[in-house]
């Protein structure tokens, strides 16, 4: 498989115009969280914050509000089970990510169907974790008028493609990807992670074990959305989010056995300066 | 326009007398947070207590006090939406900022109209945000016995004049502000952005487009807060405000992509410290 | 008046006898906050568990247990409204400090009551802020089996002794000290803060002006409290305590304008450390 | 008593393989917290955390549930009051640690009941400081499917065993195990630590009086908890946790006069990538 190469951070992360404002750089919505997974809310909110999205809501649970007033000021938060609320939310944002610590409730499902369902083709909706569980379980249509992406880790995709761990390669994946839509972007999460849009499937050899734990996902989730705020949804910006997670934690990973999310998050701003120098 | 020169920092930023104490530096009441908006809250608070206020009130509502005592230990608490005790902080406050996450409550409007009107001569009233929104709503005159300060950005200040963005420039923002109430100071923010004051206009040649993220104007509103309490009124004090902000931001934005408000503020006392240093 | 001379810091910091454990260093009650001082709270218990306490309870409203679990996991709580568990963790406890951020309801005046009356003369108690307040408030008799300190800036020494602040001289402070109760230890809290206790009276020469915040009161009886419970009761303990924070505060002053107490705090176990050196 | 080498943190610290993903470093319960030690609950998940461990799940009160948020995004939460969900909990964890604040009330002895009934022979039941007193307070056998360690302090030590703290020796101490449960390991934490399993013993030389402080033993559950997730079970795996805990720590102490668990705590990641390079 094609690998990613370094080049698409200089590409996608470009310099900002001296006169721009918040608004060009994108509102995001993270619908996320539940009692028990109050965690996986802040990681993803918390890294689509430290990209430079122009403007995060996070919709969650109200039990949750002071934990992300804390950790992430910046952010704006609606309660996700008034469906006014969420609707209208929906309706002003540029990129929608559903899933992160949502669990399968039955206000789970109405949540994801709502995200579904009333997103327009001007947005990009991502779809990860329990949102993917959910419309596997629910044996739901992949459709949307956004622009969808998926960001299981393996499991999920199995639960979503029907394909065994074992029976997932890049030909049978772009297979059911085909069959599950035809439009959707695939970020397959594993070692060296694979993205799948339209023909294109290409791999980053970037990653590392000290990765494997709680939140990594949700963390790249935001990083996604924060990307898409700002650079548009295409192959490269998603293929670019991806990279730069996997690029910190790589460095993280030198001096720390487990690389932790909350570590990658805090490094995004530095990182993406960096990147952001063209020479 | 004329432009802010940075010598301002260092007139306004005086060495503190070895002899005084915590009343000596100015007695702050934030107005501000709601349910959905706590984080506007902490970063206005905690951007007024660094700058060096003697003693930091916030009248927020009480779900946020958890969040304040975390994040900012040293700032009292008080529930705005009790009128007695809001009335009687209003009156031991040298200054009062309202607005940041207030929201357009009738709630929020009460406690903007005791702003107001229950400020006196001696105090500073800093509008801002929901603040402004709602006295543009309302159609109050901008009426107040104490020193007023608007800081809106352009869509505020566009509600506020009735001058479309296209249509705000020096000549007919200040006229606006004339109407409006010719002893108001404005503070535009915008792309350098400008301060009003009488016959005086000048603009900041600081400032980065990384500071284009949620949360940047609520740090400014609690930076002018806090250089008034210390400072005093005048247009020096919220030239010296306003340039400090977005001097951090720029030293800031050299290895930052985003310039986050909390960043900001952490890095206040130290560039205090180097600005109060007379050669 | 005297100068407390820096060596005292050596003398009073010992190092540790390495087969100690923490029933060494003592247990520490920090009777504090109330629904509007949350932060008083956190900082002065913060405070003492970094100056190196064995064990630190704080006994406050279970409304501010999620702060404090959050800013000082090695801590415990417990509610002060609960009459037998704070009369238990009074018993249980070798230093005792009632005050900060407590306010003035009839339920902070029952518990400085209860400090007073059950605490016994292998213990120290220290009075500080609210505690002061109500003591002069109430007009009660200064009295307690317990080791006394207490710790008023000027205007709560004001209302305890009656001595307006420009009758405040080393003469009459003695002297109303000694009426109060002879056997007291008095910490006056100012420029250049001093200390009183039998017929020694000192004053620390360190303190800067930055100092000049709030919150700054609630950390030195933190540190107090902290090095009596392992340094024990004595003139030399107290005046440790006080010209350590100040020393800290110096130091932290030339790099930034204000000195946040957090600041303060978290530089305590270093700079015990430096002064434990015995060379 | 035989000295633990360091070398053993070489040993069982073993370099991830690259090909992993979270399912290989083990899923952690912590049973841990109540309304009055919130605090323990966040240094011993957070150590859990901080070792590496897959997936870490805190079964607390729910009112903890913020703090927990706050301070360990990266882990999930459960109420030990909802008893489905922690046998469920139970069931799924590699690794289950109870006791850290757990206190003894009827609730706290269902819990501890439950862990000791509940797991199986796959899995290792760590049981910590309440745990340990309800163990011996109500006379339980000291029974369970699981690998059984014991981490008492001496006080808890000698509740279990009878032994006074001057009794307490190598002897005594290895036949005390022998009798209340032969297959258990035991980690008596003391000046110089020591391990008992089977026939064999040995003590940890590193440790120093920095470390008396309220929430040391709490953090080194965690991190053996993480450990024997990660490295499976066996006298190694614990021997090296035990070690690495002491030598941060003593590391940290050169600096600080009292060495703070959360320090500790976020050093781990940096010293196991240290002791994970093999020359």
């Amino acid at each position: 498989m094609e690998k990613i190469n370094k080049s698409v951070l200089n590409q996608v992360i470009t310099p900002r115009n001296p006169e721009s404002y918040k608004g060009n750089y994108g509102k995001v919505l993270i619908i996320s969280g539940s009692t028990h997974f109050g965690g996986a809310t802040i990681l993803c909110s918390s890294a689509a914050v430290n990209t430079g999205s122009g403007l995060v809501t996070v919709a969650t649970i109200p039990e949750k509000f002071t934990a992300i007033n804390v950790k992430i000021p910046e952010a704006m938060t609606i309660d996700y089970q008034n469906k006014k609320a969420l609707t209208e939310a929906i309706k002003n944002s540029d990129v929608i990510a559903v899933g992160p610590g949502l669990g399968t409730s039955s206000i789970a499902k109405g949540v994801v169907k709502a995200a579904l369902t009333q997103t327009n083709n001007k947005q990009t909706l991502i779809l990860d974790a329990s949102a993917i569980t959910i419309i596997a379980q629910e044996n739901w249509p992949l459709e949307s008028k956004a622009n969808l992406i998926l960001t299981p880790h393996q499991g999920e995709w199995q639960r979503l493609s029907g394909l065994d761990i074992a029976e997932q390669n890049p030909k049978s994946n772009a297979q059911s990807l085909q069959q599950l839509n035809p439009e959707a972007l695939l970020v397959l999460k594993k070692h060296h992670s694979e993205v799948y849009y339209h023909e294109t499937t290409a791999q980053i050899e970037a990653g590392n074990p000290g990765m494997a734990t709680g939140g990594m996902g949700d963390t790249l989730t935001g990083i996604i959305a924060g990307f898409i705020a700002q650079f548009g949804f295409s192959f490269q910006t998603v293929s670019a989010g991806l990279l730069l997670h996997s690029t910190i934690a790589d460095k993280l990973n030198k001096d720390n056995y487990v690389v932790l999310p909350s570590k990658v998050i805090e490094k995004l701003p530095k990182y993406m300066a960096k990147y952001s120098y063209k020479d």
